[in-house]
């Protein structure tokens, strides 16, 4: 094999109390990486998949995964990345965690598989520290589908979970922009003990109510009372928002990843599209236009596809 | 109905990280409350149950929860009561909420059963609290069997958890007291964020592998960051308890309830078995005896038993 396509859709991280410990791979749009094998040792990046991202193979997300895969599988060749790019760039959707994750399944199905799903996050880990910081939750999702906790990430050890196919994710970003960076340094470095522990008790019904097809129970876990505080005033319209999500239907609604995109859960496709249009009128009334994307959970995760055009030595 | 008999299981609380909100109820020793209609409208303590156990129904779990009962139901009648204890006193093994729950249950039939569930934890947290401390953790198991998650005390919300039948549990009490207070004055107040959902992960491991009966998982999720490190100095032998049963095969150990009570964890008998002996022979190197229970997980929680000896009114 000298050349493979795969895609790796988007998700939610921090999905409502999981805070860098749980996602959720949502069906749909998501990142693509084509891989070809190259004489020499090299990573080049011949389409980053946007203007603003770099071509510098030591910048972009897939060819930092992809030389991580290399260098733990102790093979070296080299590569040409073609990305396209399915996801906002930096929205809370999982963007840079899904080219991180095609660039390294792309690599490793290109030196024969070597590494596994452990290792495989692993490699797309070193990708996601560089370009949005040291977590798993959009990874995991972004590899195995589903929903993924993550019970460890030092050695890693992540748990994927059922979730059931009913469930209907609204995906909604406003028109303004948020660095994942600013996200994260809003976070609290202490928190009080009986905080802490109601959001492990959230967190444990977030996965008891997936688990078991409680998806009533699902929705009312999505109650985070450790980042979603910090970062609201970061995003305006986003009480609103949620307050008009849940009175149109919505399980449960929360930021997505660091945002500004958030997410709201529900039943079934009729109570989702209510909830998006709730949450367009809402922004709106903010001020602010909003990026609607309704979706089921993608439960297969990374996946080669069909090579659609051949790309052209140069 | 103007008698009743009914009985209440023990229960690990504090199951792990899971601090206040994970309880699991253990088969084998529990608590009975014998209860007789009376006329007049007061509750007397026939039996305590323990030399030790005030007979002021102010002061005693069952004849408080029984109280709690009646005033939530609006009912009023006379009550007698008839504790047996089969539980230690302040062990660890939830033992005032297995009174607490047998004597709101038992209150309750007596008066045509008009609380529910939830109606019947809020009762019997009343007396856990006056006894205890204000948490459900050892209440909800002891009514309702098996793995309790609790996911909020105000408003109730608990939720009841499969547990795989195979999975046995090590109780091993050391001969020596610590009281609940002196266990929960030792817990941090405030939690480093990267502790708190490193916690949070963990008790979302333990949910998972009870719900999907990966047993391996719970096990090694049993990993407390919060409660244990801050209690072991409070129990002597502990920290060589623990190893010397995860040496043996349990798949996760740590504090029962605020101790002095050790639990472990295990997939079969025979292993379980080893692990006690393991324990015990810990102990007696750090100069204590051990007492020690095998069980498996009570499925069922709270239920009417036959009335062994005619309680005698005076």
């Amino acid at each position: 094999m000298t050349i493979v396509r795969v895609f790796a859709p988007g998700s939610i991280g921090n999905l409502g109390p999981g805070l860098d410990i749980i996602g959720l791979a949502v069906g749909g749009a998501g990142d693509s990486v084509t891989a070809e094998r190259t004489r020499g040792g090299q990573i080049e990046v011949a389409e980053a998949g946007h203007p603003t991202l770099s071509t510098d193979p030591d910048r972009h997300a897939a060819a930092i995964a992809a030389a991580a895969v290399f260098r733990l599988a102790r093979r070296r060749t080299g590569l040409r990345i073609w990305c396209e790019k399915g996801l906002p760039l930096a929205g809370g959707q999982g963007g840079s965690a899904a080219s991180a994750v095609a660039g390294a399944v792309a690599a490793n199905l290109l030196v024969g598989s070597p590494l596994d799903a452990t290792r495989l996050m692993e490699a797309a880990l070193v990708a996601e520290e560089a370009v949005a910081g040291r977590h798993l939750d959009n990874i995991a999702p972004a590899l195995l589908g589903g929903m993924t906790l993550i019970r460890s990430i030092d050695p890693i050890d992540v748990i994927r979970l059922r979730v059931p196919a009913r469930l209907r994710i609204v995906l909604a970003k406003p028109s303004y922009e948020l660095r994942t960076r600013d996200g994260r340094s809003a976070l609290p470095d202490t928190v009080s003990r009986s905080t802490a522990l109601y959001q492990a008790a959230q967190v444990a019904g977030v996965v008891a109510g997936a688990t078991t097809g409680d998806l009533a129970l699902l929705g009312r876990s999505i109650d985070d009372r450790i980042a979603e505080p910090a970062r609201a005033p970061l995003l305006p319209g986003f009480v609103e928002a949620k307050a008009a999500a849940l009175a149109a239907g919505s399980l449960g609604c929360s930021i997505s990843g660091s945002g500004p995109t958030i997410f709201a859960l529900a039943a079934d496709d009729r109570t989702a599209r209510r909830i998006g249009l709730a949450i367009a009128r809402s922004y709106r009334r903010s001020g602010f236009e909003t990026t609607l994307r309704i979706g089921s959970v993608d439960s297969t995760g990374a996946r080669e596809r069909p090579i659609v055009r051949r790309p052209t030595s140069r």
